[in-house]
């Protein structure tokens, strides 16, 4: 029997995923709820064959609470390599002529195993990508950041009962260029403890890149588009961004003044006044990562500035 | 008690509509099933209070079949004036001020009733507006054009779990320029009995007033976005939306030559080679009407040349 605990039995992949939140418990693996973390390691033990006794993890960039989405969520497992490469020789009239043998396995047995895993899995979890990872790599850790999108409908045009799983309805009409003034003073790095559910062993310290409230183009003709809510950071605390987002809510129907949500900020107290947005606006979007050199880097910094626990979103 | 039969005591209101198809059975009114014009009809009548012997009927501009959407429907309905009117007296405070009491009524009863509606409605189908009809106003019969669109995803980063409710997925890469050069020559006024269900006392003569396949903007960063058909046309015969986009699918993933289409528009005869493209992946966008003063005017022509019996799309 190979010795799958040994590093070298094993290779990482990186996957970029896509769900539908809608009917998941969140990301993270639960006794008897159905979760992405456990759909996926399912979906990768069936296809990939591994035996029973080889445990198989996957990790994500971004831990989504319940009923929130993604679209550039990026996860790592760890698999046996004789599986991986088992795959590779399975493909047989799929390999592309004119590659070379030795290196046939790791251009083609990607996207073998992403069809294959797309086949296994439901149509709300969709596998996008599938790759060997470079050394380093760990799909949380190596992360410089994520970026969330929330989309709110206002008004009756821009309510499109198709898309209503993954934009908020709000019953009052949006003051758009007021909710983008009231976000501005949130970029750069801030203790975000008024907006984050409280953990007392984790820092709530973020870097916010960049964040904007904006009007998207419109979905029908004569229609006004949905408001979207775009928030890049290096990481996000447990419930942060739908915290901000009822913050600006409330500047945004004008319940509140523009300078209210940067006064809860520098408080830095969670108060009930805040309330957090309906989790079915937000999705994951993309995850960015610093160059192949810098992985095991930045995977070092990350864990030592925020581990060991970085809340959900 | 009032004449309801008589016109004076009725008021025809302008409907324009969106819902999801998914849970319905369609457009039409069927016994025992879930369809878009009775849940209209049984809104209409409890919020405006209409005596259980007055009938309401609900028209629409576009009979879309089981599981199509729509964004644009645009409907009429006739409703007692003193149901109307009671509407604008229960606004009470919603009232604008500086608006002459006479005229307040129109003013703001189609608001108040929209609102109240949608409080009524489930949220696959949405009331998006509600006005007084101009004279000689039919959804129907004096809507010069309907536009529909068709959306495909191909590539694993155009299907997005968020929207796969309204957005088919292709398992093959499409040649969107093929497919579009394939749509060219169906502009214009033409024979649609090939893609067509046949209705033996009906014309199948249509007029295509544009047509186009392409490439929609990226949903997501690096990501291809779904393939967008659509399709501008004084009327559509049953199934003829997706018979055509049937036939572009063929010609996309090169299992058709790009002129097939156009030989089949050219013989004139339904082919079961045509496959009719499943219902979710279309959309009622728009409805064109003319200036006021030909509203009745069209309608006219329209009956003549089409009916009496129109099929749904």
């Amino acid at each position: 029997m190979p010795d799958w605990s040994s590093p070298g039995g094993l290779v990482r992949l990186r996957l970029d995923v896509a769900y539908d939140g809608a009917a998941f418990h969140g990301w993270a693996r639960q006794p008897g709820l159905r979760s992405v973390q456990a759909e996926l390691e399912g979906a990768l033990r069936a296809v990939l064959r591994v035996p029973i006794q080889v445990p198989v993890r996957v990790a994500a960039a971004g831990r989504t609470d319940a009923g929130v989405h993604a679209t550039g969520q990026v996860c790592h497992a760890d698999v046996p390599l004789t599986a991986w490469a088992a795959q590779g020789r399975a493909r047989g009239g799929d390999r592309q002529p004119g590659v070379a043998p030795s290196d046939a396995p790791e251009q083609g047995t990607g996207p073998a195993v992403r069809r294959r895993l797309n086949g296994v899995l439901a149509p709300d979890l969709r596998m996008r990508g599938v790759t060997v990872a470079p050394a380093g790599f760990d799909a949380r850790w190596s992360a410089s950041w994520r970026r969330y999108e929330y989309l709110v409908a206002d008004t009756p045009s821009a309510q499109d009962p198709r898309t209503r799983g993954h934009v908020l309805w709000h019953p009052r009409p949006l003051d758009v260029a007021a909710m983008d003034r009231a976000a501005r003073p949130f970029a750069g790095e801030h203790d975000f403890a008024a907006f984050c559910r409280a953990r007392p062993d984790a820092s709530t310290v973020r870097t916010v890149h960049e964040l904007s409230w904006r009007r998207s183009a419109p979905g029908e003709p004569g229609g006004d588009g949905p408001a979207v809510f775009a928030i890049r950071a290096d990481a996000f605390c447990h419930s942060m961004v739908r915290s901000l987002v009822g913050a600006f809510l409330a500047v945004g129907d004008r319940r509140w003044p523009v300078e209210r949500p940067e006064q809860l900020l520098r408080a830095g107290q969670r108060v009930p006044a805040i309330a957090t947005a309906a989790p079915h606006g937000l999705t994951l979007v993309e995850v960015g990562y610093p160059p192949p050199a810098d992985l095991a880097g930045q995977a070092r910094r990350a864990r030592r500035w925020r581990g060991p626990a970085r809340g959900r979103v």
